[in-house]
Parts: C-alpha cells; structure tokens; sequence
C-alpha cells in the first residue's frame, strides 16, 4: 500500500505524503498545449487526454497521489441543470434551482456509467498509467457546495439565495439535497469501481453556515453521503472556513478531515478527534514570503502534526536538523499549487520529500484564466518581495488565480 | 447611564440593548430624500446632515444607542490616500499602497480636528439632539482592515496584495499599521473629546488571517490601538469570521468583542473570556426564514447568552413565557438590518423591547446601491417563502445589498 492510502488510514508511515489539489495545470507546458487545442469541459470529456493530464505532474512532481482531472460541477449535466465556464465570472448556472419546482425538474438519480462515463474511463486510463505506489483519488463536489452553485448561479460571497431556499422551504431543500446526495454517492462509488483508491468530497462552501444550521441543513446528508460510499477507499471530507464545524463534520463522515490556516493544526484536530487524519494547512499567500519564513510557517505545521495530541507513537521525518515525530501517520502536508518544482528542490533540502499541495479559497484555475478588470497588477508592486519571492514569481509567471475582486495577476510579473 | 453603557462595562441591565450598524439608510423615506441631494461623501461632510442621519433612527426605531453617520474610509483623505466610492465596485483606492515607498508617502499623523472636523461637528450636533439616555457610538475602521482596503486598492476575497506586503516587507507593514494606528487612535479620541460615548473599532477582514499571523503582523499595532484610546469610554471590538481568533483579539483590547454567526455565542464568549461582554450574533440571512424559524434563532443567541457561562448573576429578560437570566450584561441583540420597525413589532411581542441590530458582512449599503450585473433577481424566485417572509420583502422594498458577487437585489420584490 503507498504512503498517502497509509496516511489515509491513521497508518504509521515513513514520511508525510504530499499531493495538489490542482497538481495538473497551467504552469505544466504541456498542459498549456493540450489547452490551446480543447475547451476545459472538452479536456475532461476526452478520456486520453484527462489520464494524460492527470499522469503528468506525477513524475514531473513526484507527489504521492494523482488526482483525477475532472470538475465538481460536470455532475450537474445529468442532473438536467445547464452550466459554462464564463471567460470572465467562473461557473454559470443557466437556469438557477430556486423553487420547489425547479428542485421537482432536477433528477431523481444518474446513471455515471452512461452520463459520465468519460470521467470512469479517464479513471480506468489513469490507473494503468499509474506506477502502483501511486493511488489515484476520485472526486465530487459536496451536496452543500453543489447546491450553493446551482442555486446561487455562480459562485458567491454570502450564498443569500441558498440561504433563503434553505431557511425558507425546508421541502425543497430537503429534496434538492437528496438528489445531490444520491448523485454524488452513485457517481463517487462508480469512480471506485473504475479503479479510484481514494476520494475527496469538496464541500469548499458550507462554511459559510452558522454551527447549527450546519448541524440542521448539512449533516444528515453528508451522512447519508458518507454512509453510502463504498467502504473499501479512504474519503478525505474537505472545506474551508470550517474551523467551527470541524467535529461536526467529522461526525458526519470521513477517513481525513481537511483543515484550512485559519485554525492551527494541532487545535482542529483535536477539534477533528484523533480518530480521523487530517489534512491542510498552510496559507496559500505564505507563497509570497521569501523562503526563510516559508520554510518556519512549514516547520510550524510539521510541529504541529507531530505533537503530542495523538497518543499512537508514530514514525519520524527529518525536518532541518530534528527529528520529529509525525504521529501514527493521518496527516498531509498541504503547500500553495505555485511551489511545484521549486517548492520541491527546496523542501527536499528541509524535508527530503518532495512538497506540493494546494488548497482553496484561490483555487488556480488552469482553464478560466480570471483577470478581473482593473486589477491587472504590474510587477512594480512588487518591488518589496525580496529576491527569493521574485524568482518564484517568474516560475508563476503562467498561473493565474481565480477570484471574484481584486486578484493579484502573478503572470504580470513576467514583464519583469 | 444607559443600558447600552451599562451592557458594554458587564453591568445589571433590565434588557438587552440593542442598535443597529446601519440604522440609518435607505429603508428611510428622510434619508432617501437626504440621499437625493447630495452624495454620500457630501452627507458625511455637512454636520447637520450626518446628525440628522443619525438621528432619524433613535425615535423611529427606539434603539439604545445612536452611532455617528460616518464612514470607516473618511480617515484616508488626511492620510493622503485618497479613495472615491464607485458605482458598481463600492471604494475605489486612487493609487492602492504598496511598497515601502507608498508607504513612506502616507502622512505620519493627522489632525483630526483640521481633517475631519466635520464629524466631530456631527457628533455634537447629534449630541445635543439625543436623549440623555441614548448614547452616541464613535468609530473607526481598525488598522489592518483599512491597510487591506489601501493595499488592495478596494474590497477583497483573499487579502493576497495585502498579505504580500505583510509577508514580504515588514517593515513596510509595520510602519503603514503604525501610521495607522496613529491615525486612528487620534481620530477616535477626538470623537471621544466631541461627545462620543462608546467606540466601535472594525476589524471587518481580520478574519483572512491565520491565529500566528494574527498574532505576528496584527495583534501588536491593535494593542497599541486600545491603550492610546480615551479609557473614558468602552470599545467594541467588531470583526467577523474570526472564530478563531476571539481570544487573541480579545487580549488586544477592547470592553466588548464582537461575534458573527459562525461561532455559537456561548462558545464565542468562552474564547473572549468572561471579563468582556460580547455582540452578536445571528446570521443576517435568518431574515429570509419563517418567522417560527426566526424568533427560535433569536431565543437561542438569547439562551446562550443567559447561560452558565458567567458567573455574574444576572437580570432577567422575558422571552416568550420563560425567564431566562441575562448574565451581568454585557450583551447585545444583534440582528439583520432589514428588521427595523416590522422586527420591532414582532419582538416586541416575544421580548417587550425593540430588537434592531445588522451585522456584516451584508452591510446594507444605503449609499451605493450595487446590483451585480446579471444578478438581480424576480420575485418569482420566491415563491418558495412564506407570506410573513414577503411582507418582509416588501417592507425591505428599497434596500440594497452591499456585495461583490451573485448578491439578492430584494428591491426586485418590489414587482410582487
């Protein structure tokens, strides 16, 4: 079994496993040219060309997992619910699910085989490309995360139309949830049946919920979720903004709970209980600092997955010049998308393994190249990064970041 | 002294204060007609203009306190930044800061009484104009949340230019939120000197940061902040998503914390600590729910707030037919802007006192009406609602959101 399934199940194991959770993309050059040639929902459609995006980064990075190259919101087409990637504004919903009677025409249920069946053969294509210590993790969007996007349009800052539904007509909700729920346990459970060996459910968005609500609205479907995935592959429950509904969704399901910065390590997890793993959870703008700080916010992490709140002994990873304990495995080290090669040449000098892993909320996207108007951002403004951090800068010169307002373009910095 | 000052130094109160943060707007035929001759900046600018605001709310509502009619940006003009308030986008920063040469360029300190005379000038014309048992709340926007909206050059998701200059130079960062804090301090102090009886400091997007940063790039400039400031008077300190950095904050200073939804406010308070009183904290969307749904949200902030947590005994307010014991003060309602005179109404009945309180961050924006391209909305959405949830729509008919994205336009309800 390879490290990450290890780490996945509280296993001891001899370093801490690291994958991205955009690991393909932009930066890859040759992902940029596959880009050029289909459409993002193209890409994904074509089963040789998704395994082939997903198989690069893996020698390329030498991380620990592939994922598959696939969106949360593909699902939605058997569901009957129109979506596009807008050039400029992300996913767009074209008929939002807002009423008792838009929830009636969503689905009852899909069939992954015969509606997305190019995401299980990109499956079944990845996973013989795989070396076999290399396990490939499936993925879907939460029920939450997901109805937040069909009901809001788009993405959104307060998820007020959600809200209202879910506050409003309890029915609908209820039912609209269901469907989701359904979907994605079929869709998740039909991925492991291609050859997935693990899952990540993304439930970037629910953190947006007040503890109770939480409680109220999400958990009884998460649960439902969890208790219908297959039980033979880890699944790693992952949000943002969670910090206070950590034990709650650990309650509702999940091998690995994911954390994001805005709490330390050591208290999520003790917030996640020390019968699940966990996984995060650096600040991806830490990306921005020159390396000597980088490198302490790493170590800072480390020190705190390897502390003394788990009482199984684990094994140990050299980090500088100490040895420290990472406990009974159940952690991954989560790195800015952007560290990449860099962040390995200078990680494996630290750590002797390489580091990548990104996480939310500035997912790069590699296919909607979003530069907000008047944000556009010259390399003059950085003037203050210190060399270190310009090098790195150059290495992003492709990527671009997905937000709404106010987005730092990096490839501007490529006029430098 | 008032209740609201009696609530904010932890002492008895016969009920539970309440105000609203933008008790004066666009729900207000007065300041709608206000509003129609002069712009928003301009209204912040005529004393007699800015008292008026303030004051329209105190008999039309019967709320505890009044707060200045003001906004947190005014203080960048003697700052040297200067700012304008766009249509779509809300503030616009002229030339965002960022290098250490922006920074050098900001003014050392201002002199509020030369610079920002005006609203000192509104705060003794609303002075005089306010019963003696209405105080008049001063405020500020904190250090690191203006510094965000100067770096960034306006609203933001993820903080990143702010966080790169944070990370990358921090002497830069330091000497900027010293400036600030400078400013601010003498700002508030001065508002304290015109007749100001409590302050409100926002740290609106604190929240963005991890506990250490908060702790390495913010907290030292916060604690500086609060001793500078007139200890005549008590502080709110207000921030939202900030779960995890309650207690920090709350060591920074300030008499009372403020507290959003993400956190249930008896556990909210434990991480403040029981020698500060707490706001808080509903989720402004419970104002699209039943009112069933309503009045429990409310009686649970109100159960938690009248729990065990304390050790103060308490006075007693009426909930319902029970008696719940409100610990030694220290406790604001804190409720959706929208609720106004049809909320007075209904709480009346359920506590005997006017509940009015709104909390970020769907800041009602009476100033700059912002409709999302794309994102206004039909009443025919909702249909899913209630009729109590409509009549409330159709009181709210002139509001508008404050958002960046995909935001509800309730004044489209105004077509049922």
């Amino acid at each position: 079994m390879s490290e990450f399934l290890r780490a996945c199940r509280r296993e001891s194991t001899a370093f801490t496993p690291v994958w991205l959770m955009r690991q393909a993309g932009r930066y890859q050059p040759e992902y940029r040219a596959l880009r050029a040639k289909y459409g993002f929902v193209e890409m994904c459609k074509q089963p040789e060309v998704a395994a082939e995006v997903t198989l690069l980064p893996v020698t390329q990075l030498g991380v620990d997992a592939a994922i598959i190259f696939a969106d949360i919101l593909l699902i939605l087409e058997p569901l009957g619910i129109g979506f596009e990637f807008t050039k400029d504004d992300g996913p767009r919903i074209q008929k939002p699910i807002r009423t008792a009677a838009d929830v009636n025409g969503v689905a009852q249920q899909i069939d992954p085989e015969a509606s997305l069946g190019y995401v299980l053969q990109a499956i079944r294509n990845t996973r013989s490309g795989l070396p076999a210590n290399v396990p490939l993790i499936g993925f879907a969007g939460a029920p939450f995360t997901l109805a937040s996007y069909v009901i809001e349009g788009g993405g959104s800052r307060d998820y007020m139309h959600t809200k209202a539904l879910m506050f409003s007509d309890a029915g609908a909700w209820n039912a609209l949830m269901a469907k989701l729920t359904a979907a994605v346990a079929s869709y998740l459970n039909a991925q492991v049946k291609a050859g997935a060996q693990a899952l990540q459910v993304f439930d970037s968005w629910v953190g947006c919920l007040s503890p109770s609500d939480y409680v109220q609205y999400v958990q009884p479907h998460m649960r439902a979720l969890f208790r219908a995935l297959d039980a033979s592959v880890p699944v790693i429950h992952f949000g943002t903004g969670t910090a206070t509904v950590l034990g709650e969704m650990a309650k509702a399901g999940g091998d690995v709970i994911g954390l994001d910065w805005r709490i330390e390590l050591d208290r999520g997890w003790a917030s996640v209980g020390p019968d699940r793993g966990v996984q995060g959870n650096l600040d991806p703008a830490v990306l921005l600092a020159p390396w000597a700080q980088v490198e302490e916010a790493a170590k800072d992490v480390l020190r705190r997955a390897g502390g003394s709140l788990l009482e199984v002994p684990g094994s140990t990873v050299r980090v500088g010049r100490v040895n420290l304990p990472i406990a009974g495995g159940g952690y991954f080290r989560q790195f800015p998308y952007g560290w990449t090669k860099w962040g390995i040449e200078r990680v494996n000098r630290v750590e002797q393994k390489p580091v990548t892993f990104y996480t939310h909320p500035w997912e790069i996207d590699p296919d909607q190249p979003r530069i907000p108007v008047g944000a556009a951002t010259r390399v003059r403004h950085y003037r203050g990064l210190d060399r270190t951090a310009q090098r790195l800068a150059r290495l992003l010169a492709d990527f671009r970041f997905d937000s709404v307002t106010s987005m730092l373009d990096l490839s501007a910095l490529k006029v430098a």
